[in-house]
């Protein structure tokens, strides 16, 4: 059984590479990133591709391959903004290439695709249904639509076994961005300003939990193309987060909020997760949990 | 007063040249097709630029443009089902080019983007508003809908002036393909019958209407990107259109249908056309007139 993970050096890819390998698979892992042999085992992948997602790389490494998890694309909103079109070769071309390997190469291999909620946008009903509206607000969120757009075209049109994951807010050690991340690194500063009110809320889920469900997705796979969101149906607002994460770093210092709006990002999510709840699929780390972890993770290893 | 028409070797993009060029514009062509200057000039094109479409050759070529009216891309829903990658190309990739060449260095150009019904795919309500949902069902509606998705993001993200045209069936003389075309070569092979069942209905509209339309819209494109049918506002079943072209063409055969179905093709097309009434346009070609026309085209010119 072989699996290939496309931008497996990055945060969520690694945690995935290493879920098949616990379960029994090859791992190939293909994108971008310099790491040792030694290193790249650690994180369950057997086989590294320092290399583009192009045709002829997949053609040259994907043989023989049951699954593919295209976790390779961009992964921040403020950088599509400025570079929209770099961010839409990151997220679409490269996605596209998979599709079009499958289905002119490997028509018996499966996707597995993580989106994100971005696609949804300014949500006006909570909890978000995967067949809300999608208006996304930002260029990232637009590729993301633009993919799944294009995951259910292959599927329909050319019988490819695909499924769209709608990730939510993910978290986890070694996540080197986003709230918790910039939160470590203001305490450190002794800074404690955020934007926003702290009121605005986000549905979080451990990086752990996302490559287990990542892992149960292959046999969803089909060429209906299903999308499905991953969260743990839990709104927890920024606040909470921050005084969660303040109080596991041991600092007195406590979170404050500048008030002002940052651009490209909506004010709620909570993700309906009647789905994969109907997969047996229930969260076993606490948001309490995850942070302390992540935390610890900082501390020791997260400032290199 | 500057015009850039990309694809204005083909059949819409030189129906567009020819107006802009009537209403006192200098017009640049873009895209790929040989003719000489005396030919591309006869069709209202100033300079010819026989080059792909991208960024290097719009900054070299696109300087001090007013409107881009970018009618390069691929044309046929057959075509996308079996290359749906270079499809994807020739229609997502161009337009992104222009959008982001205008984003980068022209913010005052406005764009037109001649996009399709295909959009709609199965439409279950006629009369079909612009905001009717889009379902489309081939690789081409959906690389329309991509594009579409992308110019509204590039207007409302970074206040490009940007209108999307949805053409529903365009014909008119040199239209070497589709309906009027396949019928025109039956008859000279003294074959009459064709796809499906002849009860389909399309929305036509003439090519000098379309052009007319283009020119209008170039006061109607702004950062809201608005979405306008392009069409008459009229059904008319494949059996009448194909029995008046017969009958134009002056044969004793009549045409015969087989029944079997064209895969991408939905059955029925009718536009609602509320918004370009308002423009204050009126259609001035009958469907009568300009198959009659298009016949006398092809009996003299078609056949080469």
């Amino acid at each position: 059984m072989r699996v290939l993970i496309t931008g497996a050096y990055g945060f969520i890819g690694r945690y995935v590479a290493r879920y098949y390998r616990d379960m029994g698979y090859t791992v190939i892992g293909m994108g971008h990133g310099i790491w040792d042999q030694k290193e790249y085992n650690s994180w369950g992948i057997d086989f590294w591709c320092e290399c583009d997602i192009t045709m002829d790389n997949l053609v040259s490494y994907a043989k023989d391959i049951e699954i593919i998890v295209h976790c390779a694309g961009s992964g921040s909103v403020s950088f599509s903004i400025e570079k929209p079109m770099l961010d839409f070769e990151r997220t679409v071309w490269t996605t596209h290439f998979v599709l079009e390997y499958i289905r002119r190469f490997a028509k018996d291999t499966k996707l597995i695709y993580p989106s994100s909620a971005a696609v949804y946008g300014l949500a006006d009903q909570l909890p978000i249904k995967e067949d809300s509206p999608l208006t996304p607000i930002s260029p990232y969120g637009v590729h993301k639509k633009i993919v799944e757009e294009l995951c259910q075209m292959y599927a329909k049109q050319y019988g490819l076994s695909v499924i769209v994951m709608r990730l939510f807010s993910v978290y986890g050690d070694g996540l080197k961005k986003q709230l918790l991340w910039d939160a470590c690194r203001k305490i450190e500063k002794n800074s404690n300003v955020f934007w926003g009110t702290g009121a605005e809320s986000r549905d979080w889920i451990h990086v752990k939990e996302v490559a287990k469900l990542m892992y149960m997705a292959r046999e969803k796979a089909n060429e209906r193309c299903p999308i499905v969101n991953v969260a743990c149906g839990q709104n927890v607002m920024i606040a909470s987060v921050l005084n969660c994460l303040f109080s596991s770093f041991q600092t007195s210092l406590k979170p404050e909020f500048g008030g002002q709006v940052n651009p490209g990002n909506p004010e709620h999510y909570l993700a309906d997760i009647q789905q994969i709840g109907q997969w047996g699929w229930q969260n076993k780390i606490s948001l309490e949990d995850g942070i302390k972890e992540y935390v610890k993770w900082y501390k020791k290893d997260g400032k290199s």
